[in-house]
């Protein structure tokens, strides 16, 4: 993706960082995995062999999936949390009880979001709920999400109330999130009622950033870590939260659909109101024809689609969301900064992190 | 309901202990609306409405419901924290936070469990995921439950990681309660994979007993009583839901229309796998008639179903269910019984078990 703006960019990713991140993510996940798998044995039989599946490990058949499948995403949260121990000065282990917890929360989310948003595939397989039906998806999300109330509950650690505070905060900002995200299908483009570019910060910040937030300040607070710690962190992972949804936003407009396994324009076909439209809508000459581009509730045609994109670009709402993600990723680095000692865990967040938006971008 | 059993029948209520119970619900819910009026006040404006309505606080208009509406429930589980607290030596105050807990968990609960089970109806008005739709019903649960959990962990209050886990152990039962319960519908009526009435007690106990003793408990755990307490509520709450499943399932069949507000015989229309049924089941002389009256798939017809009716009452399942309930019952007094001080709580326990039950029978 072609940088059209102004904002620092951030440096590429050496092979060495790039091979970091990969090895971080590859042992966060080995950590954490024992304990996962043990908290998803406790579940009812049905409930569990339905998170095994969401969570990649089986089929829906209950065979064990193929080897080096996707399905069960990269771990980020998990590697987060653990990481967050190792900010707390606290060894890895420290931080399973807070990765276990926050995978779970996530996979909650996953199952709920995509019955509400009607999808039909993840990860290249179908969903939950059309793989199971729409009341076993319901049923799974929320064993999930109560076993990882219990996990947090019970975890040996510090100052336990708190974090199942910082747990429960995140799971209502998620739900504001998405409350947020499934009304702005229904606000019209223009006018008082149209959703503004600030809106969007906030949902994106609930929908995507809380758990990533929660997820490394979790594993701070169950490793006994200062105030000014979790809350740096807390702040890191909610910045990258929006800069995510941001950079997923261009990618559902301009993505290689090679890459993204979408169609190219998905999101304009779609009419949703993601950021490069939202910054376009604000510009006064791009807003009438955008708005009468995107009017109406059948998917768009191609030529349709490619003219929308044309004036969302022209208008500058490309740059703009490309400027917005940048603006949350210097975020990110001025939290890592501010964390008390700088630690080598800080530098594993940093590589993570340039791994991550490379990755994306 | 004639009692048809040699089980020891639970003594009338006199008209105190009836007023009694009905003042206890009464100042409960004056007690506790404040701390929950509050807590949904915190939700999403769109989420607390959805919320609003399931208390029977609002119509889907948003307007306030009319005045004397029963659609907000008895407020039991409130009644029992409250209770619980008492029975700890603590003033009913301290136990305003669990109260507002298991009150949010059992709304969740209704709201999840009627988008399962396709109920389109509770207490006389349109459930909510048919005047909302199913994404918004099971985001407006979800929400309920995060806020459950939020609302336990910043309570004032002794022990909150206990709390937290008595809380998180009665939803994961919840679950596997609801789980068994959409399971035991595909199971045969007779033979190895037939359900069995050991089952049907745990998904009872799981489904209904676990939040009624949870409640209970949490009252108990917060106001800091002693494990013996906390344990002897538990068990009485656990009990009491069995007891009011069981009857709950012979209203279903022979239940008065005009009280019930189902049809007669309304579960063996819908070939629910009842107590009755399948104690029934458990006689070799009506197993087989029986399974051939229940086989099939469609809704029975009012002959079908009037036999079938015959057949259960006959093979003894109607007096067999009856005194069921009546072991469960005299397991709540003696559990109240077991209470290390003979407290004024219990006697109100007491009160309102007899008049709940003398209700429900």
């Amino acid at each position: 993706m072609t940088v059209t703006t102004s904002a620092p960019h951030p440096p590429l990713p050496t092979t060495t960082d790039a091979d970091r991140a990969v090895q971080l993510l590859d042992r966060s996940r080995a950590l954490v995995r024992p304990a996962l798998t043990e908290a998803v044995g406790r579940l009812h039989p049905w409930v569990g062999e339905m998170a095994a599946y969401s969570f990649g490990w089986r089929e829906v058949s209950g065979a064990p999936a193929a080897p080096g499948t996707a399905a069960g995403g990269k771990g980020l949260r998990q590697a987060l949390a653990v990481l967050g121990a190792k900010a707390a000065g606290a060894p890895a282990g420290a931080g399973v009880s807070a990765a276990v917890a926050v995978e779970l929360v996530h996979t909650f989310s996953l199952l709920h979001d995509d019955i509400m948003d009607g999808d039909a595939t993840r990860r290249g397989r179908p969903t939950v709920w059309k793989a199971y039906g729409t009341g076993p998806a319901v049923l799974a999300g929320d064993a999930l999400f109560a076993l990882a109330v219990e996990t947090l509950a019970s975890a040996p650690g510090n100052d336990i109330p708190s974090a199942v505070r910082h747990l429960s905060t995140a799971l209502n900002d998620l739900v504001s999130g998405q409350a947020d995200d499934l009304l702005f299908e229904s606000r019209p483009w223009t006018g008082p009622e149209a959703v503004g570019p600030d809106e969007y910060r906030a949902m994106a910040e609930n929908k995507t950033g809380a758990l990533l937030g929660c997820a490394a300040a979790l594993g701070a607070v169950v490793a006994g870590a200062p105030a000014t710690t979790v809350t740096a962190l807390d702040r890191a992972g909610r910045h990258l939260g929006v800069a995510f949804q941001v950079i997923d936003d261009l990618l559902g407009i301009w993505g290689d659909p090679a890459v993204t396994g979408k169609p190219v324009h998905a999101d304009l076909r779609r009419r949703k109101k993601t950021f490069p439209v939202l910054a376009s809508l604000d510009t006064p000459a791009a807003a009438r024809p955008l708005a009468r581009l995107l009017g109406g509730a059948e998917e768009l045609d191609d030529t349709t689609a490619r003219r929308a994109a044309a004036v969302i670009e022209e208008a500058g709402g490309r740059s703009a969301a490309l400027a917005e993600a940048h603006r949350h990723i210097a975020h990110v680095h001025a939290c890592l900064d501010s964390l008390p000692t700088a630690s080598h865990a800080a530098d594993d967040l940093r590589a993570l992190l340039a791994f991550l938006v490379r990755r994306e971008m």
